[in-house]
């Protein structure tokens, strides 16, 4: 049937059905809700705030871009730092009420809010400062920093500036309590489809039993393989953390960050734990350029904080069963996220985990495969 | 931007793009838990187990066609009941789910899955019986009566018998606790948003009021004009109930079923209560064609019911505020559903209401839009 799924040919990725992209994921941006959402996120708001107010140098007279404006905040902020001229582009209907904020705030002559996606759409000039908030869940969900790698390669000047203009992804061990939760789960909907399975034969006289495998293939990848927006806290994190992927964002290409791979190693720091998985999160940092950098870096992180959660959380990826392990224990990992074939906006990830003892008693081998949906 | 709307060109809908329509459609009915939830359904196993069991001559040593086999049950079923050859169509993956379990239970030589849409496929012969389950939310959520339509004209022969054979909608006035929690729920985000707003203000020098009213309407939207899945009971029914549309299907065109408009009226039947808005529900009944007629009609109704609930519910169209009205009070009720332009598969209603006290003085004129998403 008409999935979105295409080939890839010759190592390129299919190229995308722009309708069924809108349906799958551009259409939640269209929303006012979808926007109040992220500008209630304090975190990332004052990031921005401060990278774009503490750099004014970077803006004062200068012309910028903004990538998926959505209600126009970047775009609004950037005018007000003193930019000449702000192209502020958004590729669904939230374009309309970006123009509506962008007058209602006086800065009409400054911002002009474009309608279409990025691929798409022609400017007047090249600009100084390309700006957006394009980060998914553990970074590249989404996968909208393409759209920002094509908004440069098309329009940044050369001496010009990427706001973020860096970002990593790490990943730690961790302890969670959504382990069993997701668990207990599981097993409830493996026992309800026994139940099911049960009467349907005696009620209906048709013998469900063949199915039973591929529910619980079904009820294992949404439970247990599906990577969980979590809420972690410090106190959760029970090894070091280690970066897995560092992005330049004036030099990436779409073949850096399509897929990732990263080999580490990890220490457990807490006594007589369990390890119930992973959780993935990221930063990203506002330096500006070595030759133009910033007077004042600014960082914006995702990690497990007491007081500043993100929108974005955490993403916890489970292990089934959790392992008994204790301080100095160690892990060998590797790590490797693609794409989905299906939707280039979802990832699909493996990991392996070698796990000794402290003595150097070889304790466990894991291998997992996980979705981020 | 890539949206799947269309315009409507010499009133014929527009073309449907079928990847779109597999993102924003297909795509849950692919997963077993879903097939589960319907197979799970009892009302709706019951009506159409006794439909076809109680209705054997229709099926022994003839020839059918199950629209949207799903799991296949309809098509085991009909083999069941001594078809000589069922062919079962499905557009999704589930497909070769039907398949595994029409061979586990041994009717392979009998029952045929094809994986594709209804549209698409070829049969090799015309059958005696098209059998489907096509009933969405208020019965035409979904559009998929359409595909039974063309199933129809192309692969029944003109002696064929359609299961089910009939079909009506219906809609009463209500009485609901929705209507309070809806409009609590609409409040607490509208509160919620001009809070943000004055945040948003003091913190970061925007002024976000001009978006106050487009938040509004879209939180009214989806709070208060959207149709609300319910599982009433018959005591929350305050009126006469009207049938506002039949269908026969084995004569109904695509452009029968498109719109519905229906003008009708209702006697409050229950002593002081509140009028908080409509709600709308269908039976289909399987009684063969009147050349060859059902031997026992079976109904499946998903009217209120004390223990007979069915997972369509019915749909609440809810009225802000509610009317306090009381038995004689008479109303005149002028209704018409569309399909929305941008989602064939979806619905908009209008509903206009005169409202006459049992004395004959009139109380109040309404008139409301509402959603079917």
């Amino acid at each position: 049937m008409g999935s979105s799924a295409g080939a890839v040919v010759d190592g390129r990725a299919p190229p995308v059905d722009k309708g069924v992209d809108y349906a799958q994921y551009f259409c939640t941006y269209a929303f006012l809700y979808h926007q109040k959402d992220m500008l209630s996120d304090r975190v990332r708001m004052d990031a921005y705030f401060n990278a774009i107010f503490q750099n004014k140098h970077h803006f004062s007279g200068k012309t910028v871009l903004d990538v998926g404006t959505g209600s126009g905040i970047l775009a609004i902020w950037s005018a007000q730092a003193g930019a000449r001229k702000v192209y502020a582009v958004e590729a669904t209907k939230v374009a309309e009420h970006a123009r509506n904020l962008v007058k209602a705030n006086n800065l009409q002559h400054l911002v002009e809010v474009i309608e279409g996606s990025i691929e798409d759409i022609t400017l007047p000039e090249k600009v100084d400062v390309i700006i957006s908030e394009w980060m998914g869940y553990f970074l590249l969900r989404e996968s909208m920093f393409d759209s920002v790698i094509c908004a440069r390669d098309r329009w940044l000047k050369p001496t010009g500036v990427m706001y973020p203009s860096h970002a990593r992804m790490w990943i730690a061990p961790i302890w969670t309590g959504l382990l069993d939760q997701k668990l207990g789960q599981y097993h409830l909907a493996m026992d309800d489809w026994h139940n099911f399975a049960e009467e349907t034969n005696s009620y209906y006289g048709v013998d469900m039993s063949v199915l039973t495998k591929p529910f619980a293939e079904e009820q294992r990848k949404y439970y247990l393989q599906t990577s969980m927006w979590s809420d972690l806290k410090p106190n959760q994190v029970i090894g070091t953390a280690a970066v897995i992927k560092e992005i330049d964002c004036l030099t990436a290409t779409v073949a850096d960050i399509k897929e990732v791979g990263s080999k580490f190693s990890s220490s457990i720091s807490t006594e007589n734990t369990k390890l119930c998985g992973f959780g993935g999160w990221f930063d990203v940092h506002f330096r500006g350029r070595v030759e133009d950098p910033a007077g004042q870096e600014i960082e914006l992180t995702t990690a497990p904080s007491v007081d500043h959660g993100t929108h974005w959380g955490q993403q916890a990826f489970l292990l089934h069963p959790a392992l008994h392990v204790s301080k100095g224990d160690h892990l060998s990992i590797s790590f490797f996220m693609d794409r989905s074939k299906e939707n280039h906006r979802l990832m699909e990830v493996e990991v392996e985990c070698d796990i000794q003892q402290y003595s150097g008693k070889p304790l466990k081998t894991l291998k997992n495969k996980y979705y981020i949906e």
